[in-house]
């Protein structure tokens, strides 16, 4: 894997003409009956999600909180997952991690040279020493949260400091550290003048975008704002509201046919802003 | 598990008379030339460093990086280690995980149900819906990163809002947050004012502090600003320079003994200031 990141990423969002991301946070209790006895159900649930939506989306999000809660079979259900994904679609280990310089080493290790994830999620609290092990592989990318789309964000990310919230500064940080141009950022959907805003800090970098249908986030200002001036580089992730579009058998049809309504409507947006 | 984790973790403290935390982050590449080729060399080395200390201390904590690091051994390893502690002494999960709420509950499962630790690290960037998740149990205690001790900090801890730093904010909040009374902070032992700062915000509240031996905090203002009014609550915490002290085959000896130093060097730090 040596292609640079933001290569990869708008490959992937160039051939399947698409900037969904589908969210493989994968709950044991909500599969459909047909799988809950199997051992490797979230395997096989995963696989018929990825045989359904692999040709719609530019990449998949794991949540790896979802994965360690099967506990011993946590590792292999994520590699095998991985190695189901085609090679040319991002795939993104949604860890959030942030330690200290050694740990963060082992973490970023664990991400990318073990699960050999193409890209991760980390938390920026810990400063630049805490990210730093995740940015030495231009080929890796790495989306730092900047602003979430939960309640909970209002707490401390939007302090201001010097008249600015604290996820500008950590916009503006990001910026620095992105020597090797593998940084992204991740921005809650559900505020979109705060989309616009980072967007003008940092034009050209990826914005993973969650909050995308099971949480109501606003799907115009995330393609408008969360687009660079090629209306690319916005990564919009919907996990339920495509895993779970149906809780029968026809799950898979019915995820597929989340996903192409999802690429559509971020499509006909880009046409509109973009002159695509 | 039914105490309530301030009383359980100053009993803990009182049995063994000791603030010492030692930090089971073992690295496979850093253990003796006898344990090596063995496949459970993690386990066993733990072991060998719990058989020897468990009298000196009052918690383990084991940071998951270097677990995880192991793959598709993390899991066994992890409980090996736990069902060996003794019941009496607080075992710390350090993950310092963050996330939405449905996620955050399900890590706090992972922490608590499955792994049984007695008490965790998280990072409060998400802010209140990530942490409360961790905050149900009132046995579970959930240590609040709020500093830090790495060069990194300084990026986004020390940014002043209202004139107070966003530690300080941290800890007014975790405050709030404590209704259970199983709230404890992270504060880096490198910033002994701020330490002495944040112990006036939260006179009670058990303070996880590394940055003892290996990176070089002061263990005079951990102690006197660490604890609360009865020279308790701190729980201080070394791994390296325990883990390591020898490379040798007499690791186990040599780990003893930095304990009982560190443990007798704290001790005469709290007579001095607490007149125990």
């Amino acid at each position: 894997m040596t292609t640079p990141f933001y290569e990869r990423l708008t490959t992937a969002q160039r051939n399947n003409d698409s900037l969904v991301c589908v969210g493989l946070d994968t709950d044991p209790s909500r599969l459909p009956a047909s799988l809950k006895s199997r051992t490797d159900a979230v395997v096989e649930f995963n696989r018929k999600i990825i045989d359904a939506t692999h040709d719609l989306v530019c990449a998949y999000k794991l949540n790896l909180a979802f994965y360690e809660a099967l506990g011993d079979r946590c590792w292999d259900t994520i590699h095998r997952t991985l190695q189901y994904i085609p090679q040319e679609i991002v795939t993104i280990g949604d860890a959030k991690r942030g330690d200290i310089g050694n740990t963060a080493t082992m973490y970023a290790r664990s991400m990318f040279d073990d699960y050999q994830f193409s890209a991760t999620t980390v938390n920026p609290f810990m400063g630049k020493d805490s990210v730093a092990p995740f940015l030495v592989d231009p080929a890796r990318g790495t989306f730092v949260l900047a602003l979430t789309s939960n309640p909970g964000a209002k707490d401390f990310q939007y302090l201001r400091f010097n008249k600015k919230p604290l996820y500008e500064h950590i916009a503006a940080r990001v910026k620095k550290w992105n020597t090797k141009k593998n940084c992204g950022l991740v921005v809650g959907a559900t505020r979109p003048r705060e989309l616009q805003r980072l967007r003008a800090i940092v034009p050209h970098m990826p914005f993973l975008i969650p909050g995308i249908g099971t949480q109501g986030g606003d799907l115009r200002s995330a393609v408008r704002y969360g687009c660079d001036k090629q209306g690319m580089m916005a990564v919009i992730n919907a996990s339920r509201s495509v895993l779970y579009a149906s809780a029968k058998d026809d799950f898979a049809d019915a995820a597929r046919d989340a996903a192409i309504s999802l690429r559509a409507e971020i499509n006909i947006l880009r046409a509109k802003y973009f002159k695509k």
